[in-house]
């Protein structure tokens, strides 16, 4: 997606350790304009499907995905990191490693709201080493539903979260992969569309 | 806000300890054509008022941030429950007790998303005791922005958040204010508007 790319040059910062700070428009601070073009291209990728349901997991993800299920007309549900007394007896669960902060979480999805007969698109803001989604992939299965495609903004194409994603034979489409990023020169390369 | 209300009526579940569960169309799964009546209505309630950019905090706020964004036609920026790796040094912070997880977290936001000419319109799902609010606008007065206005979807109004930011003087409107329920009938009574 050749303005999310543009985008990603003018303003995305590449730091030491493989961070790329998208926090002005991306994660932080959010521009909404951007997101309604980023949920145009995500319906325009997966306009071959029939979705009932978009799944994402707090925080980042929340607002790509509302924006997004504006144009398949179906509900959001997110998945909540660890257990809050607010969420009823009745969930599925699975454990997320961070890497970015260093820790595991248990994410959670309440059994109401992912059913047998749903079919669901996946939107996350990220994708680098897969974890995030592995889970959401297990949290969708688990409610015996289908993941019909996954839709991410950003990966990390030197990470082998895309491979791996892929190699479960599910269909993942992001709309800016970064094939390589140099922290002390500031560029950013992206895999040829 | 009557259609919130019919939903709220409808769709709410009143347990004990004063807990309303909304989490089938506002805070878990989320029900975006809803989200977008919400919207419109704080455009409406707020349109005498220019903003510069909408605050929210994670998770449950960020849905309705968003969408609401697009009618105001300014990006959000949502105020981050503890440190990440991933903010760089200069943040406003703020301590915010939260206690449906029995807990006090640290709430930041980059300064550079909050600025002094900034006109701040705080938007969040619920408001009970008002911790949470009182902290955010704590991080906007931090950055010596202004907070023009705060719009809540959901007010506890038997809890006393409501009334302790009234009385500091920020304009404070809520879609359905609670007066009173009951968890042994789930009766739900909401204030005149």
């Amino acid at each position: 997606m050749k303005l999310l790319q543009e985008r990603i040059v003018r303003d995305g910062n590449v730091k030491s350790g493989n961070v790329l700070k998208v926090d002005n428009f991306l994660n932080h601070q959010m521009d909404i304009e951007l997101f309604n073009e980023i949920g145009k291209e995500f319906k325009r990728i997966f306009s071959d499907l029939k979705i009932t349901k978009i799944l994402t997991i707090e925080a980042s993800g929340i607002g790509i995905a509302c924006i997004t299920a504006q144009y398949f007309k179906v509900p959001v549900v997110f998945a909540k990191k660890a257990q809050s007394i607010n969420i009823d007896g009745e969930v599925y669960s699975t454990k997320i490693e961070s890497f970015t902060h260093k820790k595991t979480y248990d994410v959670i999805v309440s059994k109401k709201f992912i059913s047998p007969e749903d079919k669901v698109l996946i939107i996350d803001d990220f994708l680098a080493n897969g974890c995030a989604l592995a889970g959401l992939i297990d949290l969708v299965r688990s409610a015996s539903a289908s993941v019909e495609g996954i839709g991410i903004v950003i990966e990390k194409g030197f990470q082998n979260g895309g491979e791996m994603i892929r190699s479960m034979g599910v269909r993942l489409e992001s709309l800016a992969i970064i094939e390589s990023m140099n922290a002390e020169n500031g560029s950013i390369i992206f895999r040829d569309e």
